[in-house]
């Protein structure tokens, strides 16, 4: 066989993903997986987006704009400006998902070998896409004990070299559910300034916040004009993961105008997702508020019956829909494959996603997982009741 | 402003979507534009695709598996084994197009500096991909005297190092239409088996091939089983370019388990995009009957009018449904421009795709342009007209 890429070698197993194959077979095995491990919400995509399927207006599903259609980029424009922020349509390159905005910035920004410096624990494909772009990671630990706040900013100022193109921080954060300050984003343009940075924000779960904070995109900085670059997408917003619709936003025309040069290359973003996330935007309605509520009342729950476990320790996210939860085992991963492979409750068990693959070094923190409250709250608590008897079962075995 | 990457400025500016910013004013002047520089056919989207947008079965819009439904594999796979190819549902992963298939493909057999081998003249985006990946194309020149056939296999030969990792063919071939023999792929079999190289086959436009001529897939070669990768796509077979919905498919286990992991890292393809086409192919009636009718006569009308014209040399295609054309003028890529600028007869112009993109060295070749027949005929006839006035317009300036 022809010789393969050592890219392919280096790009880590999901850790969203990788027990899939385990969890295929406790379902065949017939035990029931409560899927704690990936974002994807039970909660419907909004009617209109619905009906603009169930409606096309047209029956050629053609390409469109490599950038977007004018009228989606429009409705997002005019969502930001809802937000307080003046990005115009011709601030945005829309993308096949927020994995593609993250894949064209890495690209745009990044020679081989330059260096993104991210607070980790991070969103595991971050790793994906730089392995993809040739880019090194340079991460920077935050704690459970600090709710995994902003690491001191001089442990960012250490790692600079002459390499490092760009800060990304992703707020409010997956895996943690931290909601980044006033300070803290301060903090963080005064260092990109001064010393010539990029600050690539991802921002997909900025609706997602939840109690009296607010969420303050780096879009509200004049200052980083040229350096804030914010990664968008439907997916979690409208509950349209398979969708696959992002987009790059920035005041930088010069990124703009590389960005396309990818988004070329690729024709086109999806017709279908577009006109149906139009539609969703321009009559938007009472689904922010809604969808908010849900996901608090179980963000409450869950975090509360987390921590009621013996050994479990569960920060309290203040957005997103995850906690990186810390468990009383060595080892996170076999725990989680155990759940999997040997354990049930009356013929149910849950899916976690180890936590271990959301640092850079799987090695260094191998007691935590991430757990999505994207299940109904009867759900959830199941779940829980779950966890608690499987830890109390694998602790004695 | 912080400095952007090396990559971003070698992309090349697509042929296909260059001059777009001029027919963009050509338009706002009131000038009709007929688009002949895109593959985006004007045949509708076969129905049962249609239908299945207006009636998804679900109201999430949901990540699907991250190499695709199994549905809509075994729609493919359904698919190829009606074609005579063993294709079984495992030896597929679904892409965000044709597009995200060839990335994919070159991250997982080349690292960077690594080289693949091209006949051109070859689509314009293989560059685009190849940057992005750190590979660089060697391209291997074939002439629009001979029809663009295969170069001689001496001149692959020649070009193979230690850092070659593929051939990769367009076949049938956008740009130049041409389909290559079994003696001709028996030959790149050969050669990749002697050096144990990838035989990359862009097959995106298998369904439309004209004549009594058959298409052969790499496929077809069981000594090529862990050679052969194919380039899949539904935007051209049911005209659902929008869809964004592609596929690598291949016998090689390793290189299928190493671009999942390229598939995970961006989580999933679009799930409306895999129901609509899996729908279309459990239901495909007579639809590629009907549109091949369509096109074959397109083709006819275009290369018998196009070739009347005085110093046009129009090469008869024998599949998909570009001509690549000579022009009697010294430097196409201005012709195009000046088309749109400056031109119009009775307020309506063309636009082509300069065909020097379509060369890896775009000064090498200038006289060529790409021509897409994929709008009705009495727009092809009224096309060729604006084209003929326009040509004894300009070399007469």
């Amino acid at each position: 066989m022809p010789q393969l890429s050592v890219k392919g070698n280096q790009m880590p197993a999901s850790p969203i993903r990788k027990l899939v194959p385990y969890s295929d077979k406790a379902k065949q095995r017939g035990t029931k997986v409560y899927h704690l491990n990936i974002g994807q919400p039970d909660i419907a995509s909004p009617v209109p987006a619905l009906d603009a399927y169930h409606h096309l207006p047209f029956d050629v599903i053609a390409y469109t704009h490599s950038e977007g259609t004018p009228e989606y980029r429009k409705a997002l424009s005019d969502y930001y400006k809802g937000r307080g922020y003046q990005v115009e349509s011709d601030n945005i390159i829309v993308t096949n998902g927020g994995s593609e905005a993250l894949l064209f910035t890495f690209g745009v920004i990044a020679n081989s070998g330059d260096e993104i410096i991210i607070p980790e624990p991070f969103y595991a494909n971050y790793n994906s896409f730089a392995v993809q772009s040739g880019v090194k990671i340079v991460p920077i630990k935050s704690n459970i004990e600090s709710n995994f706040g902003l690491p001191p900013i001089e442990s960012f100022e250490e790692k600079i070299t002459e390499k490092t193109k760009a800060i990304l921080i992703c707020h409010p954060g997956n895996p943690t559910g931290y909601l980044y300050s006033k300070e803290e984003l301060e903090k963080l343009k005064d260092l990109v300034i001064k010393h010539d940075l990029y600050l690539i924000s991802d921002e997909v779960y900025a609706e997602y916040i939840y109690g009296n904070e607010e969420h303050i995109s780096v879009l509200s900085f004049d200052e980083l004009k040229d350096n804030a670059i914010i990664i968008d997408s439907e997916s979690k917003r409208f509950s349209m993961c398979g969708a696959r619709l992002g987009a790059i936003i920035t005041k930088n025309q010069e990124v703009l105008q590389r960005a396309l040069k990818f988004a070329q290359a690729r024709l086109s973003p999806v017709v279908t997702s577009q006109y149906a996330a139009t539609k969703a935007h321009e009559n938007v309605g009472d689904y922010f508020e809604e969808s908010r509520a849900e996901y608090v009342s179980r963000r409450d729950l869950l975090v509360a019956e987390l921590n009621k476990i013996p050994g479990v320790i569960c920060p309290n996210p203040k957005g997103a829909f995850y906690c990186m939860v810390e468990l009383p085992v060595d080892d996170a991963e076999k725990f989680a494959i155990w759940l999997l492979d040997e354990f049930d409750l009356d013929g149910e068990t849950v899916m976690v996603a180890p936590g271990n693959g959301f640092y850079s070094d799987p090695e260094s923190v191998k007691n935590q997982v991430r757990i999505a409250y994207v299940l109904k709250k009867e759900d959830l608590q199941r779940s829980v009741e779950i966890l608690r008897v499987a830890l109390e079962k694998y602790n004695s075995i």
